[in-house]
C-alpha cells in the first residue's frame, strides 16, 4: 500500500509515536497545578514550547499550542484583526490560501461591520507577486495573509518579499506554514505564523500559533488563562510533546529527505506527461515543496481515477469537482486557471521508496486509459450554420458533469474545419475552468462564455 | 504517590491507553478521504461516535467531538445563543458553574448587544433549586445552563427538575456534564450537553457536544465541513477513539466503583472533622459525586497546605485564594458562603485503595497542625471603647492575606467579654467570605462589613 497523500495527513513519525507514549505516562496531569504530577506536566509543556519555538524561529513566549492548524488560523486572524480594529477591517489574502484562511476572512465580512476581503490573484503556477500584494494593501488593511507554500500544487510563495511589502505598509502578515514547517523555518519578517503538527508527522490535535512581540493582538472569545489567554481549554499535553519532538526530528532529516524526494517528484513531473497523453502538470516546477506534485488528466473524472488508483493500492487526493461534495473544482486550480478535471495530487511521505514511485508510474497510464475508455455518455449533437457562415457544431452537454462536456467537445472538434466553431452547452461549474484549459492545451481558441454557452474555434 | 485530584484530570484509563495506541496506527488519515486509509479512519470515527452517543443517551448525529470540554461549552453556548437570537440574549447560569460557562456567558455581555447574565444563587451545599431557576427565566431568555454536578464540592444538581422548568418556559437547557458523565448518563430533558474526556480517564484533547434534534443551533465562527459544521479543523481521531472506548469502559465499572469510592469519601467526610479541629466539610453529604469531597481548615493557608501534602505524597487541589493567581477565593465557595481558607478538594481516581485514604487521614492532622503552628504574622492591636459602651478591640490586618485576618480575629476574641465586639480591618478579598464563615462556625455574630472594616460580636 502506497500512501501518497501526506499533504492531507502524514503518517505518525516514529519519534512522535515514542514521545506520545512516554508523555501519556508523564504528562496527563494539569500543568497549572502545584503538585508533583502538575509540575512534571509543566516541565514537559515548557520544554515542548522551547523546542517548537526554536524550529519556528521565535521566542517561546511568542508561541502557543492550539487544537489544530485550522484553530491556529482562526484564532490568529481573529486576534490580529481585533488588535487592529481601529485601523480598519480590510483583509488581504491570496486566492489560493487554505480554506481555513478564506473562511475566516469571509466570516469577518458577514459577522462584522462591513469588513472586506481582497483575494490577490496568482499566476498560472499558483504564485502571488509582491507587487500585486502591495497594490492590494489599503489604508484600512488590518491584516494580510499568505501561505508559505500551496497545499494543492506545492508552489512556494515569495513570503520574504511580501513580508517586506507589508512591513513597509505597516500591515501585519500572517503566514500559514502548514505545508512547509517540517521542511524548514519560514524566512522573512512575518508577524504571525500558523502550522499543524499532523502535516509533518506529528499527532493530530496540535497546531501552532506564533505572534511576534509588538504585533497588536487581542484574543477573541471567552476568557481563559491557558496558553497566554489565547487558547482556552485543557491542553493536549501528550500530543503537544509528540508534536514538538517530531518537529525536531523531521527537521534533522529535512535536508536529506527533501533532496531525495525532490528527485522522485521530478521523476513524476517528467514521466507522467510522457506516459499519459493529454496531461497537464501544474504548479511551479522549481520553487516548490520537495514532496508534492499535481497533474490533471483530460477526459477523466477525478473520483473514478482516485478509486482506480486506490484499487491499485495508491492513496492520492484530487482537486477535481467530482470528488468534492460541492461539485465545484478546487479554488486553487480555479485561481490558477488550469485544468481541473482528472486532477491528482501526489504528496510523498518521508521515507517513500523510489520503487513505489516507479510502480505508480507503471500503473498510472493503464488506469487513466481504462477510465477514459469507460467514459462516453450520450449527448445530443446538432449541425447548424455559424454566424460567420463557417461550419459549426453545437454540443448539448447540459446536465452532464465533468469530464463529459470536455470529452464531447474533444470528440467533435475534428468534425469542423480549421476556423470552424464548436459551441458547448454546459451548466457544469467545472466547464468554466476546463473548456478554456482544454483550448490552451490543444491549441484552439477559446471564444468566451455566454451563460451556459461556451464558444471554441478550431485552430489546428 | 497518591494522586487525589481526578476532578482536575484523571490518569489515563488502561483502555484509553490501549485504544489510543491502536488508533495511532489505524486512524491517522483524514476520514473525509476516499482511499483505504481514509475509509478506515471514517469507520473508526463513526464507531466512536456511536459508542459515545450511547453513553450520553443521544443519537450519533446529535453528537460531535470537540478539542476540549471548554471548547464544547463555548461552541455549545455560542451556537445555542445564536440560534435563539430572535428570542433574546439573556442567559441563566448557576453561580457555581465551571469558569468556561461563566466566561462564555459574560463574553456575550461584552461583545454583543446588551446581553445579560443571571447567576442563580445556590444554597449552602452548593445546589440550585428549580424554583429559583424558574424565577430567573424571562421572556428574552435564550439559554439556561446547569452543571450536572459541581466540580469543586461534588454536589449533584437537580438537573431533571430544572430541565422540566426550562421545558415549560420553552428555554433550552445546556448541561455541563464534565464531572459526572463517567458515572452515568444525565437524566432529564436537557437540550445540549457537554463533557470532557480527560475527566473520566480518557485522553486530553477530546470534548463532547450533544445538541438534541429540534434545538435551534447556529454554529458560530468560520465555516468548516467537519463534525456537522460545528467544530472546524482536522479532528484528533486517535484520541477520539480512546475517549469513546474509555467512556464505555468506565461506565461498565461505574456502579461498583462508585459504591466503593462512596465509602472512602464518607470515611473522609466523617473522620476529618474528628481528627482536625476547626474544619468545615462542604457540599451535599448525600446528593454528591461518589469520588469527591471538599473541606476547609481554619487558620491555614491553602498553598502551604498543598505543598505540605505534596511533600507527604498527596496531590490535591484547593479553592483557597492564596493558591490562585487572582488572590480571590473560588467563586463556588463564595457562592455557597462557606469558609475558603485552608480549602482542600480530594477527588479519588478510580482504583484508589482504601489504604491510601487511611494514610491520608493519618497524615492530614499533623500537616494541618504544623502549618497552623508556623503561621502568626504580627498585627497592630488597639484597645478602644465600642459605640455601645461594651469593651471592644480593633485588629488591623490591612495588607495581610488569608488566613492571617481570621487568625488574628481568633486570637483576640477571647479578650473581649461575651457581648463585646472585635473590629477587623482587612482588605483581603477572602476575608469577606472567611470572617462570616468563621463567625458561623464558632457561634459568634457577624455584624457586617463597612468598607474594609468587619464587625464581629462575641456570643460564646
Amino acid at each position: 500500500m502506497a500512501y501518497f497523500d501526506s499533504a492531507s495527513s502524514a503518517p505518525l513519525h516514529p519519534v512522535a509515536h515514542e514521545a506520545l507514549r512516554a508523555a501519556l505516562d508523564e504528562g496527563w496531569a494539569d500543568p497549572a497545578r502545584l503538585y508533583r504530577e502538575g509540575r512534571r506536566a509543566r516541565l514537559l509543556l515548557d520544554a515542548a514550547r522551547e523546542t517548537a519555538a526554536e524550529a519556528v524561529g521565535c521566542r517561546p513566549d511568542e508561541l502557543v499550542f492550539t487544537p489544530s492548524g485550522t484553530y491556529a488560523v482562526h484564532a490568529g486572524m481573529a486576534g490580529a484583526l481585533a488588535g487592529r480594529r481601529r485601523v480598519g477591517s480590510h483583509v488581504v489574502v491570496s486566492a489560493v490560501e487554505h480554506s481555513s484562511v478564506l473562511h475566516a476572512g469571509h466570516t469577518r465580512v458577514t459577522d462584522r461591520d462591513g469588513a472586506a476581503v481582497t483575494e490577490v490573484a496568482v499566476d498560472r503556477t499558483g504564485a502571488v507577486s509582491p507587487d500585486t500584494y502591495a497594490a492590494a494593501l489599503r489604508a484600512d488593511t488590518a491584516l494580510a495573509c499568505l501561505q508559505s507554500a500551496n497545499h494543492e500544487v506545492g508552489t512556494v510563495q515569495p513570503v520574504a518579499a511580501v513580508a517586506e511589502v507589508c512591513r513597509a505598509a505597516g500591515v501585519p502578515l500572517l503566514v500559514d506554514a502548514a505545508q512547509s514547517l517540517g521542511w524548514g523555518p519560514v524566512d522573512g519578517g512575518w508577524s504571525l505564523l500558523t502550522a499543524s503538527a499532523h502535516k509533518w508527522g506529528g499527532p493530530a490535535g496540535v497546531g501552532l500559533l506564533a505572534v511576534r512581540k509588538g504585533v497588536r493582538f487581542a484574543p477573541q472569545g471567552p476568557v481563559d488563562e491557558r496558553e497566554s489567554g489565547r487558547v482556552p481549554g485543557f491542553g493536549n499535553l501528550p500530543a503537544i510533546v509528540a508534536a514538538a519532538a517530531s518537529l525536531r526530528a523531521v527537521r534533522a532529516e529535512a535536508a536529506d529527505e527533501a533532496a531525495r524526494l525532490r528527485v522522485l517528484v521530478d521523476r513524476i513531473r517528467a514521466r507522467v506527461p510522457e506516459l499519459v497523453p493529454d496531461v497537464e502538470v501544474v504548479g511551479d516546477p522549481v520553487r516548490r515543496l520537495p514532496h508534492l506534485v499535481t497533474f490533471s488528466c483530460l477526459y477523466v473524472d477525478g473520483e473514478t481515477l482516485l478509486h482506480e488508483l486506490d484499487r491499485a493500492d495508491f492513496s492520492v487526493s484530487s482537486g477535481s469537482s467530482c470528488t468534492s461534495s460541492t461539485l465545484t473544482p478546487s479554488h486553487v486550480l480555479r485561481a490558477m486557471g488550469v485544468l481541473s478535471e482528472g486532477n491528482v495530487r501526489v504528496s510523498l511521505p518521508s521515507g517513500t521508496a523510489g520503487a513505489e514511485v516507479d510502480r505508480f508510474l507503471e500503473v498510472l497510464p493503464g488506469v487513466v486509459a481504462r477510465v477514459r475508455e469507460t467514459l462516453g455518455a450520450p449527448v445530443v449533437r446538432t449541425e447548424s450554420a455559424g454566424a460567420d457562415g463557417a461550419p459549426s457544431l453545437v454540443v448539448d452537454a447540459l446536465g452532464k458533469l465533468c469530464p463529459i462536456p470536455v470529452i464531447e467537445l474533444a470528440k467533435v472538434i475534428g468534425d469542423v474545419p480549421v476556423g470552424g466553431t464548436v459551441t458547448v452547452l454546459s451548466d457544469d461549474e467545472a466547464a468554466r475552468l476546463d473548456i478554456p484549459a482544454w483550448c490552451e492545451m490543444r491549441g484552439h481558441e477559446y471564444g468566451g462564455r455566454d451563460g451556459t454557452s461556451f464558444l471554441v474555434r478550431r485552430l489546428v
